[in-house]
């Protein structure tokens, strides 16, 4: 049983930022009932890689849910949301502000009508403010924020980042404050109103770039793989690819240097000390590059870890999932879907006695319509009358 | 009264990703009590940029926290450890796999004698596996996960984000994890143990690249700041800078080229639709940039906004802390330092009823220590022994 198991979501989510969040609910075992329109529903199951008539890019989101078709738009669909309302303990959702309120679930209704709810929302750039009827989306946010501004090369354009980070980050922010919101609900009582901007979480992220730049008033540059304030570190060339070597202080230097039989480097007054290695960065990697280029990536990986530098290969997505350490740490799951095994990432948040679990695979639209309603009292004649009529 | 108020957590973290954590769940209210090491601390205390003998990167780090001084491999700051765990919730570590086991705090021990404790736990690779004792950073983690190798252009090499992001992902999730925990634990009574890797985390963001290897068995290309699958979508070059431009489909893509008065791309059968658009990408890149180059940035944000196009400037930091809507969110704090004013990033997780809130600025270094061991009981001459014999 999941840590969040006996915790009901209704989860009005589409596309990325919202079903991720859900997913990492119900994958820690929360009961999820994904609402979706009538005959279409969430755009994403037509997008991406489609295998046998499913989208793989829909699968990695939507593992752990169960599906209820239902026209939000008719008064009927809206009454049905109500009576699901009544036996849930949050609502998740991700249209731009306002749409909710349209629908007649406007903050202060479902506070009133429903107290103990948690109320989880992302948007792009957060419900108060000039821009926050801006439509929004990842790319938007990514240069918005400041992030893509300090990634990438200093001769090359500003750089984003290949995932959807900024919805990412946003699914997990509001998992986080979602279950917050619950601890609190444990001794109050009390529901509460979750909000998380897909801006608002990048430039959380900014960490140590926003302090560079709060304390010097110059925005920091652009340094691709090196670090701004160490060196050596980052990408070395070795004789068949690419070795990640992340010294981060000076005994790891040392460590470094000595694994390369090359501590004289040290006596080189241009390389004393790191700050006199950030000012002669260029020809101290062509040093050490004319060296690690001698041997092959797996000889220099094996060297470094054994004497305690940390380092790495640059894996493409193959060598990820193929590598022993991501298989032992399940990062690769199978969903078993009628239509055979469908491969996504795993759990990242592993807990001992409540693990995260694989407790439905990803729905068919609809698949459990059904099943939801006759848990409503709805069955058989008004089951059909709903569907005839399209409001299921 | 933040979610969390009333959640007392004992943070043996430090650098970033652990740090990081306990401070989202200190702004969200929980009683962060910070153990360092007598005499020095937290090593980023004496890192990044310092104003005024005070690390600004430390700052983003560290607010809302109480500092406690305490020697952890004597035996007295052991037992002093444990009595503080006795009134605990939550114990927070980074260290490497095994080094918590040293100190007498193996798994076993802490589940039995402190059964409602919750354990959070940030590593590199998690603690099972063949690279479990590998020291991690976020550079390999952003290498090994597969992160890197689909950030950055076609013709360049794997590109890192220049945040320590394995850092700040691992940090939310455990701080999800942390507080799904204490959901379950409200309604059973029983804490856990939960746990989080740098590289899990960045892998379980893959997403739509991870489905596309797992659908076609190629691994997916860097594609620089082009979308793989849409176009038009991704930097636009205006007279004074570069506009983000995202339309996300087909109706967003005629509301895009319906603003640029170029519908009429529409009927060239090179562009009719996003398939073929895809494959005549660099021409119709060509023709939009050409008018495109016409105007300034802030002409064409304005005009693409009032026509539902999403789209935003490249921000650099300055411009990203000096935009009304980022003022609007509060996402620049000032911390009340003892020697001034401290600018941080603000909180991305906004509750209505229970808000994150600034409770503590940054603690000095044992700032905390008097206060917190005369609650235990130790005071006066204990004390003054205590730190005579640098326990404290």
């Amino acid at each position: 049983m999941g840590s969040l198991s006996g915790v009901r979501v209704i989860d009005l989510t589409r596309v990325i930022s919202g079903p991720f969040c859900t997913q990492i609910l119900g994958d820690h075992g929360a009961d999820v009932i994904k609402i979706e329109p009538p005959g279409k529903g969430d755009v994403v199951r037509q997008q991406g890689n489609m295998v046998d008539g499913e989208s793989w890019y829909f699968a990695q989101f939507n593992r752990n849910k169960r599906s209820l078709t239902l026209d939000l738009r008719s008064d009927e669909g809206k009454q049905i949301l109500h009576r699901l309302l009544e036996g849930a303990d949050v609502l998740v959702e991700n249209f731009r502000p306002g749409v909710l309120s349209k629908m007649g679930l406007d903050d202060d209704t479902l506070r009133q009508r429903y107290p103990r709810l948690v109320v989880g929302r992302i948007n792009g750039f957060g419900s108060s403010g000039p821009y926050r009827d801006r439509p929004a989306y990842d790319f938007i946010a990514q240069a918005m924020s400041g992030f893509m501004g300090v990634n990438g090369t200093a001769d090359g354009e500003p750089m984003r980042a290949a995932p959807p980070i900024s919805d990412m980050v946003a699914s997990q922010n509001l998992a986080f404050g979602i279950c917050a919101a619950l601890v609190r609900r444990a001794t109050t009582g009390q529901g509460d109103i979750v909000e998380t901007a897909l801006t608002n979480g990048l430039i959380a992220m900014m960490g140590y770039l926003a302090a560079e730049y709060f304390a010097t008033d110059r925005v920091p540059a652009r340094t691709g793989n090196d670090h701004p304030m160490l060196y050596p570190y980052g990408l070395f060339t070795a004789r068949d690819g690419e070795v990640a070597i992340a010294p981060s202080n000076d005994t790891m230097v040392e460590r470094f240097l000595g694994a390369l039989d090359m501590l004289y480097l040290l006596d080189d007054e241009r390389f004393a000390d790191n700050a006199r290695r950030m000012t002669h960065r260029e020809p101290l990697r062509e040093i050490l590059n004319a060296v690690i280029q001698t041997r092959g990536v797996d000889e220099w990986i094996a060297h470094f870890n054994r004497a305690g530098v940390p380092c790495g290969r640059v894996h493409d997505l193959r060598e990820t999932f193929d590598d022993p350490q991501v298989q032992a740490q399940e990062m690769r799951l199978e969903l078993p879907q009628a239509s055979g095994r469908v491969p996504v990432t795993g759990f990242p948040v592993k807990l001992r006695e409540a693990p995260a679990s694989l407790y439905y695979p990803v729905p068919q639209l609809g698949e459990h319509t059904d099943e939801l309603l006759t848990e409503l009292g709805i069955e058989g004649d008004e089951l059909a009358t709903l569907r005839a009529r399209r409001v299921i």
